[in-house]
């Protein structure tokens, strides 16, 4: 007993050096604090840096005055103390999901004190959540959890041996079963983004165990597509694709992801227990992927009974690209809507810059008299409407 | 067309602003570059910033003198010019995975113009491969990939519902084949850390496929499990749990985990399709995980014929905790090793604070004739040491 307590202490003594080094990145204090009456509170102890800015979503922008002129900014100064500790408490704030990042002495930075942050596109940007009402759907609950898959696919349609996609399968999936069948939401992410955006910055894992164990929608798959051809996956998950990642990648609206879409659909009916009929597919994508889900349900208007383009990067059916995919939309919507489709679910941000777009997409299908729901909400093209968006039309699916 | 381009320069320009937003975090520069020397160059625009410092292992420590005399640092401080670019190039690398935190007038952060990067218990540590010989091996190649899952299973001998581990299954596993059998490697993390910490900081995915891919290795399905028994899943993936990761948990050298591991070979033997014999299971872990390797398998001498303690934290025999899984270890070796264990296989490095622990017990292993591999090599307790003890146990599974 001796010799063992001597060794654990011995192993603690090493490793406390670890953690003290641990709790140099800011005091040893945890970002953020979330207060009784949902004000947020942010503590960093730095010295030695001049500046602190917090940018997050939840602080309105602020008007400064420079050399130049008046300007609009999104960070907000934190207040330093005499002994070095920054502090910044914001009002209170709604049950929610929320990102920030900081800008210490004007370089933006993750906060040191929060180790929980996506990447978004080039940017690690920090979370935190607000219980206790709507963001409690983005957080993880003592629920049955589906696990979430990194699957490679051949695209024999892309003349691609490997590309990567990201599977979510609900609690109870049992691989082994063949049984027992479950219908499919493919979604797919935006310009910059790839397989992993929904599953990270989404939070569909989170959001669709919540959604399930309420009895408030189906058990589903979830597939996350990366839509940018001209990667096997994620940057870091491919060969040489270390570097930063780019907003623009080639390859994304050429036509070729939405022909290799069939892999997708082929890959996911024969390696998982599923049903095949339009009935149990659902479609779904933000921003660019609004623009794939549109294009791609139109050319195949036999695969998918549920369609959510989501802030869509929605184009005039008179397009003429190169790619048989995006010629004639006018009467390959015809003859989708002719298969009246269950669910055709637009959702935009009410100051979103697509937002006329969208309009105008639906003046055309009003004028058809095509069937579909349209869904207006507060503010732009965020995050925060697309999670919103998954808790809203996932409840829709397969019933 | 006309409209579709209009619609594509307005997407580009709107994100284009966020892109800019992007770029601010350093002045657009990629961390690192690699020179063609392999020296790396560190580049940051940030005039606002005093100081920057580097901390990375493969900086040799440095000698400072302070007002309470002269101390030792591992940090490197980054020149600044006149125009605020601070730089830094490190002299010519071996090939190899480095990893490395930045500290901004002396806060600790990861590289804003790097967005490749783990965490490690407490701390987000930036990365970078040298490729062009050791190094590849933990970097993406063009060669078949595997794919990692994170999956809950039911632990009852723990009385959990829901416990995570990660499963790395290599390329062309197919859960439908039933009669395709596979090897398992389990493999265990150290104090503080969980069921990411061999798939992020490891490098497992990436080793296994490159070793597969060679044929150096034979395909297997690696398992990683969570230690922690006070935890259903790492950090922020159970409920309640999104606070500071701590190095040291509770309840992870009791006794439960080792009884519970039962529960995880289980799980992997109804759900997955592989071998069930001893033949075809090996165990491996770091430090905590070397201590776990040791008991698990002299308390269940039937289940491995490859035992792998890395670095391990090994008690002596007498040791006399509360669980039955800690008493009469000598007489427990004694049944492992007359079982003759195919391969066990100690690896420690020569400046670890256990290698001498490592060294006491091999000293009885050899009055007992055990048969093993000893494998010292040089540096401490270190990841470096983990993923390169990765790269030569594996290979020798299963043959």
């Amino acid at each position: 007993m001796k010799k063992l307590l001597t060794l654990l202490v011995c192993v603690g003594a090493a490793l406390t050096l670890q953690a003290q080094e641990i709790s140099m990145g800011g005091g040893g204090v945890e970002n953020p604090t979330i207060n009784p009456d949902n004000s947020v509170t942010f503590t960093f102890h730095a010295p030695n840096v001049a500046t602190i800015e917090l940018d997050g979503e939840f602080l309105p922008p602020r008007e400064i005055r420079t050399q130049q002129g008046t300007r609009t900014t999104t960070r907000t100064p934190l207040a330093k103390s005499a002994d070095g500790v920054f502090t910044l408490t914001t009002p209170p704030l709604e049950s929610d999901f929320y990102t920030y990042n900081l800008y210490m002495d004007g370089v933006r930075v993750v906060d040191p004190n929060n180790v929980y942050q996506n990447r978004d596109v080039a940017n690690l940007i920090n979370y935190f959540i607000i219980g206790g009402g709507h963001g409690d759907l983005f957080d993880v609950q003592d629920v049955p959890h589906g696990n979430v898959s990194k699957v490679w696919y051949p695209s024999p349609r892309a003349k691609m041996a490997q590309r990567r996609m990201s599977v979510y399968t609900p609690a109870g999936y049992n691989p082994a079963d063949r049984r027992t069948k479950y219908p499919v939401l493919y979604i797919m992410h935006g310009i910059g983004g790839d397989e992993n955006a929904w599953i990270d910055g989404g939070r569909v894992p989170q959001v669709l165990d919540n959604l399930i164990a309420s009895g408030a929608a189906e058990k589903m798959i979830v597939v996350v597509t990366n839509s940018n051809m001209s990667q096997q996956a994620s940057p870091g998950d491919a060969p040489a694709s270390r570097h930063r990642p780019q907003l623009m990648v080639p390859g994304n609206m050429d036509g070729q992801f939405e022909e290799s879409f069939l892999d997708v659909v082929e890959f996911i009916e024969s390696n998982y227990n599923v049903y095949k009929d339009k009935a149990h597919r659902a479609l779904a994508g933000l921003s660019m992927g609004g623009f794939h889900t549109i294009y791609i349900s139109a050319n195949y208007p036999d695969l998918f009974d549920y369609v959510c383009p989501l802030s869509a990067a929605i184009v005039a059916p008179q397009g003429d690209r190169d790619s048989y995919i995006y010629k004639d939309l006018d009467a390959k919507l015809a003859v989708q809507f002719k298969k009246a489709p269950k669910l055709y679910w637009i959702a935009c941000g009410n100051a979103d810059f697509l937002v006329n777009n969208n309009k105008e997409f639906m003046k055309k299908m009003d004028e058809k008299g095509y069937k579909y729901e349209y869904v207006e909400t507060e503010g732009g093209h965020t995050w925060k409407n697309w999670r919103n968006y998954l808790t809203m039309f996932v409840p829709r699916l397969f019933k």
